[in-house]
């Protein structure tokens, strides 16, 4: 029965854990949640679930939560503090980040200070601050094991294999509901568009950067990160069957792949139950269908990205080689400005314009916690503020 | 410095194996050498690199060896008991079993019994004799790393998981020569065009039985011993690119793969070097490309075996079902019946005409190495009768 904390349990990640660990019974248990504002449906879980340790994302929100509780937890808290709490006076074996942005920065880091397992699915925050939190899990021995399905893929394909022996490693991008548009096309294109992904089932922001193809620059950063590798040791390819989720090639001239159907109930389950593959995450027909064991032929197909289009990739490696506070001025500039296109303030096209801005602007200093979390402040400040010029003039 | 015996060295993979120890002096040095009846070859390599232990495949063929010898070797040996000799006698850490058919037994089984490193490329002894010498090197921790590029791929992608997490195993079948050919066609195939295999270089054994698919056949045996794996959990797919040589499907629902481009180095050199992968076998090019990183789209397609052109696989799968001497029985028909049809005495469809007529002649008794042996000398006599008499009729 292993103890599950989970960071972040209304969003889309966070349900989608929940239905995994309520079909597990007798393996998982869920002793703290924490969500941001949706105090409705965090209200529904904990009634249900009965965690000893609760948080919501402010004072007003955990006092809307309270009045619609049933069952009288040990902890109620909110912010920052309650996410640790949440990860950190639950007696958790594993804690679930699946927060937004930066929020659950100090939660993990706390968590990973203890030693603790860390199922990671906040892609910003391994972004941002990821040499920092990597670099203290390595060093407290704590294990960080990738929510996301490209980093899953990899994290699998070095299973039982040497870190000294990987050449490089393949992330695999569906090139999203824009792949086949004109550059034209693409500035003309509406958020509702943008939110139609031909393959996977997402929230709105991760739908949005896998438009704009900046999910992918933030998965190379991310990878770097996890598996302490150089910009140039990392790839991407365009993949649109989102069968093949990333390839690792190994020194000798030999690659491993993982594949599975897309549904992020597999990494979620993985990151769960490793070192197990203890839960039936998902159902085989698509992936044995993509592999021709249905009795059809099959194709799975691989292109390069065309970086006209798609400059976002761009950006994420210039980041990355800048390191520092870069990748965090990237990633909160995206975020803001992701969220500028969605509520109809400005064109596709200006999300990567606005985040080579911020890039642009931006005078690193430190690169500790700190001034991680100055210099996401302050690309969310720049890039509002390049947004209401925008709009003004 | 790992000291390698090679039993076979003039055969396909043994010279092949040569050329990756020569690109290795730090890594590899040849201390016995073994080969059948190439005996100028065989003089030449131990010339060159002057093994202690050598062995020809009889004493004419050991008389003519040692005719041509530039030095002074410990031990030069024949016939069954040499290759024991060069596999037991030269102090060697890994023994390449590269031999055909059946000799080699007795030396694999005695490097077993003394808990040795075997890279395994007798496809032959493992079908046959494969259940003994697994449970036997289960028994000793002998590591047994096969050298098929199919199983070398299945062994990669276990590499780091738990037995039990193993759903089922596939191994992935080039179609061979004759693919695209009607039933009509295959009738009437020729020995030439059966040699002329679309992808890989291989020995003339080997690529008759990957016309027919017997290999899939013979290595759906091999699969089942090595990783001990029930007949159900073994499938068969039609991956003309033999770029992805085998994937592992997992209880949870998520699927490994390994890829290389088809190049017995690869699989040579990952056993010769297990756990290291301290080898550049062979280039990336023509990977990369296979997986859109050269800039240019690609596509692996995957598609099912038509078992009424190709029945080799039926009864291969029927053999392992069955069990105990059936193995020896089938792979010893194969071998005598396309050595028939590569000297012209047999049609190609003749082969598994005649499998299946010694499968169906045999009658079983024990399952010990004696057993098994006696199955496989019975099976050649009775093939060998029934190619006879087809031709005096």
């Amino acid at each position: 029965m292993r103890r599950v904390a989970i960071l972040g349990s209304t969003g889309s990640v966070g349900r989608q854990a929940l239905e995994v660990i309520a079909a597990e019974p007798d393996l998982f248990r869920v002793c703290a949640l924490a969500a941001n504002q949706s105090v409705e449906l965090l209200a529904e879980q904990v009634n249900k679930l009965r965690p000893a340790v609760i948080s919501a994302g402010s004072v007003g929100a955990r006092d809307r939560l309270m009045a619609l509780l049933e069952y009288q937890p040990q902890v109620v808290a909110y912010g920052s503090a309650g996410l640790e709490a949440v990860a950190l006076e639950s007696n958790a074996d594993v804690v679930l980040a699946a927060t937004d942005g930066m929020s659950a920065l100090h939660a993990v880091a706390a968590s990973i200070e203890r030693g603790m397992q860390i199922a990671l699915a906040n892609k910003e925050l391994m972004v941002s601050a990821g040499a920092n939190l990597c670099a203290a899990a390595r060093r407290r021995g704590a294990h960080i094991i990738p929510v996301d399905s490209e980093h899953s893929a990899l994290f699998q394909c070095l299973q039982g294999e040497q870190a000294s022996a990987v050449a490089s490693a393949i992330l695999t991008a569906s090139g999203g509901p824009f792949w086949n548009y004109s550059l034209e096309q693409i500035e003309a294109a509406t958020p509702q568009a943008a939110l139609e992904h031909p393959t996977w089932v997402m929230g709105a922001k991760n739908t949005i950067d896998s438009a704009t193809l900046m999910n992918k620059g933030l998965e190379v950063i991310e990878a770097s990160r996890l598996f302490d590798l150089k910009p140039k040791q990392i790839e991407v390819v365009v993949h649109r069957q989102s069968i093949v989720h990333g390839f690792v090639i190994f020194s000798d001239g030999s690659v491993k792949a993982q594949l599975a159907a897309p549904d992020m109930r597999l990494p979620i389950a993985f990151a769960l139950s490793y070192p197990q593959r203890s839960v039936q995450a998902i159902g085989l027909s698509k992936t044995r269908a993509a592999i021709g064991l249905n009795g059809h032929t099959s194709s799975l197909s691989f292109e390069a990205i065309d970086e006209r289009r798609f400059p976002a990739l761009g950006l994420a490696y210039r980041a990355l080689q800048s390191g520092g506070t870069y990748p965090a001025v990237l990633s909160a500039a995206n975020e803001e400005a992701g969220r500028a296109f969605l509520s109809g303030r400005i064109k596709f096209t200006e999300i990567c314009a606005l985040v080579q801005r911020a890039l642009d602007a931006h005078t690193p200093t430190a690169d500790d916690i700190e001034a991680i979390e100055a210099a996401d402040r302050w690309s969310r400040t720049f890039t509002r503020d390049m947004i209401g010029e925008a709009i003004r003039n």
